[in-house]
């Protein structure tokens, strides 16, 4: 199936867009206008959503998921093309991260082995001094040197890499003080270690912060980066095994569905996609939700998984919270650009390259093979040097080839821009400085019938799949324990 | 409540046997004569059968619980005395285990922020060459690169510390060369690495690893050890994040409960305490459980979470697989002694020992400061050189004293025998030389309408709670998807 989402360009045909995914969900509706009221509304199928969606229905309760686009995922999904996954979003699923390898795929042995992303030579080009970059060859070894290097230097704020200020990366200001280095910034930080850091090792620490922030360096949250680093297990390697290194071997879309058909399978599933939300109003009598086209459906309760950066976008019933309608106001700062190509140079297989400053596409890795034999490389860009890659295909292929000048053509591009996407308005979640702080509890809250759910504001892996799995589970358990029919003890014996 | 199970000693009273445990259910069964059939009958109410008891119950399934003790946690379970948690068994819970921390404390934060057991002094007691132990004093950061060092030496089979050969943890035969280490014990790759091991590096490597497998240098699986190994990282510094420093802030048996609690809130779980199984008979017309009392109970479907080593113990129809029946009546070799000691010396909070291989205890670490203002220690022997420390408490009290002579005298001990233990007969699984490679997937079969799950059998962190976890989901899932009533997409709209 196609999605609208997503754009592919190669030369014979040029730029269309919508890409086939395993997400699409077909037919896109299985209610009828007499179905309903529902026990529960879920707003938003990605993975908070769906998790919600697979706990409730399958402890007993009649759900209505109501998705805005034509597929599950949200702002994590793959497209397979000719049988090759390109992970339009691609969180890491490392040996630490248990949660989502308990779904178990049909042979029984949970995802089975995950396919590394192999990373054998890296390409530094950056020019400090002059507007011209120029190469630096390195082995990974040396490459490893070089980011462990800076981000000890960087992540040194306590003489422990971070170990004491930040001891349980669940419960971030659990040291009162953390507070200070949420409140700074990237550009504040690396100000306070630029002396001790050498042209190259700036270069590669400030891509390789910002590729985690999607933001500008004046913009991204140094807490929230520190908040990474602990949860990595505060180390080099642990990043690399945690943001890096692994994916899903049958590519993300096949693993949300897995989720889907749990909740389908219990028959209490209803669901309508197509669907963007207009109007959330809760009152005593249950919450009615209004779609843009002007169904109105109702519930006993709602759990809205909508994204932070397009929560203004709908009027909510008694009105946001201030805190909430703040934090939604201001956005998370993540702006990232990925673009996948398919290049002919099939020695780029174990490719690492990082142009910066100059260049729209700061950082590349090679990902894998191709059918046709070719490399896959996934290139991203930051809102430090930003880029609409569908506005100028031309332009895009030029910071596709300014990464390894005249080591290959390229044979296709898929790419998503989450920045133009009316339903994400940015990718993964990324604070400002101070924000966390100021707001991560009031968007915790509930409001009446109302439970709020995103990875956005979840407390572990927040922006990764397995905070949406925990934002998922938290929503679904405090609506199960509020809507449960007998809660006595011999209720049903 | 006090359990029946554990000890405990002071000097003005002496031993006794059972200890208080918020694991006891009281009133042991809450089902009369007339109730059931059932549709799912869980044996074993430890992790694995309180999870599959969760997610059964939870999904609609009336759903029988039977154990053979008085509480709830099976191997894993916590004494709080003068509410101060004694961790009968403590596996970790480190920021990379999530599963844990996701069942959420009443005030929403997961399971707030756990306590580290601190570790700033390390003892090493040892004698290579005389039977008389001398003490080497160290700092931590001396002890830290001590283990570290050897450690490396022991996992460096492939040039990169097992993560050619083990790749991917949860799937450890993916690289088939595996077979090679999973057949070598514990004795065969010291003598491979014995003369680049100085005495000290040797004596605590081998207290190290014997710490993780309960038994012998002899029989102790060295592939098992670098499963564990890979499954923290592939470091040191993994490997006391995943293995030491980190508890239950409020104990183990307060965890137990929120699953146990999760369960009853449905009003779908019987259960019955106090109810050794003694035969299990598998038919067209369902499975039929017979207690040692005599009582029948039947349902159509058995998850079976009865340990590896009490597995011989039960007659089942049809008898076991001959895998299984082989790998039950050879057992695993995890014969782990764990005694708490109340101590009147406040400077060990943050001590460490190593007595070995003369002292029957030949691990210890402080773990914490007792309400009474006394340093709590965690002490551990292993089948190299076994106790039964209740047998003489006189013996015991010296393994104790031997740790750290002259140091402090023993206000308190708590322990629990799990060799003597007749419903674990060990402690946690740790494997036998081959076992894994023989046995893993024939322990993880089921036989017909019997499911067999277990922490000993599961993929992941097999042996520790998260494993247990696991295998319930798993087991859940399997019969979820049997059982479920209407499988139709519309059946309940």
């Amino acid at each position: 199936m196609t999605s609208r989402d997503g754009y592919h360009w190669t030369p014979e045909v040029g730029l269309t867009h919508g890409v086939p995914s395993l997400g699409v969900i077909s037919p896109p509706t299985n209610i009828k206008n007499t179905d309903g009221p529902w026990d529960v509304i879920v707003i938003g199928g990605g993975y908070c959503g769906l998790t919600a969606t697979r706990d409730l229905t399958v402890a007993g309760f009649k759900t209505l998921l109501l998705e805005a686009r034509d597929r599950i995922g949200g702002r994590s999904w793959s497209s397979n093309i000719d049988g090759y996954p390109y992970e339009v979003y691609s969180p890491p699923i490392p040996t630490y991260q248990p949660n989502p390898n308990l779904i178990p795929t049909p042979d029984g042995r949970h995802l089975g082995p995950l396919t590394p992303s192999a990373l054998n030579h890296f390409q530094l080009r950056t020019s400090p001094n002059t507007s011209t970059p120029t190469s630096t060859y390195m082995t990974h070894e040396a490459e490893d040197e070089l980011l462990r290097t800076a981000l000890h230097k960087l992540t040194n704020v306590d003489g422990a890499n971070g170990r004491i200020i930040l001891p349980f990366p669940h419960d971030m200001f659990h040291v009162p003080e953390f507070q200070k280095y949420d409140n700074m910034s990237y550009a504040d930080r690396i100000n306070q270690i630029q002396d001790d850091l050498t042209p190259n090792e700036r270069a590669s620490l400030e891509a390789f912060i910002l590729l985690c922030s999607g933001g500008k360096l004046e913009n991204s949250s140094f807490g929230e980066f520190l908040h990474w680093w602990g949860i990595s297990g505060y180390t080099y390697q642990g990043c690399m095994d945690c943001l890096i290194s692994y994916k899903f071997r049958d590519g993300q879309s096949n693993f949300a569905r897995q989720f889907w058909n749990e909740a389908i399978s219990t028959g209490r599933l209803g669901y309508v996609f197509d669907c963007p939300v207009a109007r959330v109003s809760d009152s005593d009598d249950g919450v009615r939700v209004t779609a843009r086209d002007g169904r109105v459906y109702a519930a006993k309760r709602v759990i809205c998984t909508i994204p932070l950066n397009v929560l203004s976008g709908v009027q909510f019933s008694p009105p946001l919270s201030e805190t909430r309608a703040l934090a939604a106001r201001n956005g998370h700062v993540n702006m990232c650009t990925k673009v996948h190509a398919e290049v002919d140079n099939k020695a780029m297989r174990s490719w690492t390259g990082i142009t910066y400053p100059l260049n729209k596409l700061c950082y590349a890795i090679g990902d894998g093979t191709t059918p046709a034999g070719n490399t896959h490389l996934v290139c991203f860009g930051t809102d430090a040097n930003p880029i609409q890659p569908e506005e100028d295909v031309r332009e895009t292929l030029r910071a596709v080839g300014e990464l390894a000048p005249g080591e290959f053509g390229v044979k296709r591009l898929v790419f998503h821009n989450w920045v133009k996407d009316e339903f994400a308005k940015g990718a993964w979640f990324f604070s400002r400085p101070g924000m966390l702080g100021d707001c991560l509890e009031g968007l915790r809250e509930r409001s009446g019938g109302v439970v709020f759910a995103n990875s956005d504001w979840a407390l572990g892996w927040r922006s990764f799949i397995d905070g949406a799995i925990e934002e998922g589970t938290r929503a679904a358990r405090v609506v199960v324990e509020e809507l449960r029919p007998g809660r006595g003890v011999r209720a049903c014996l």
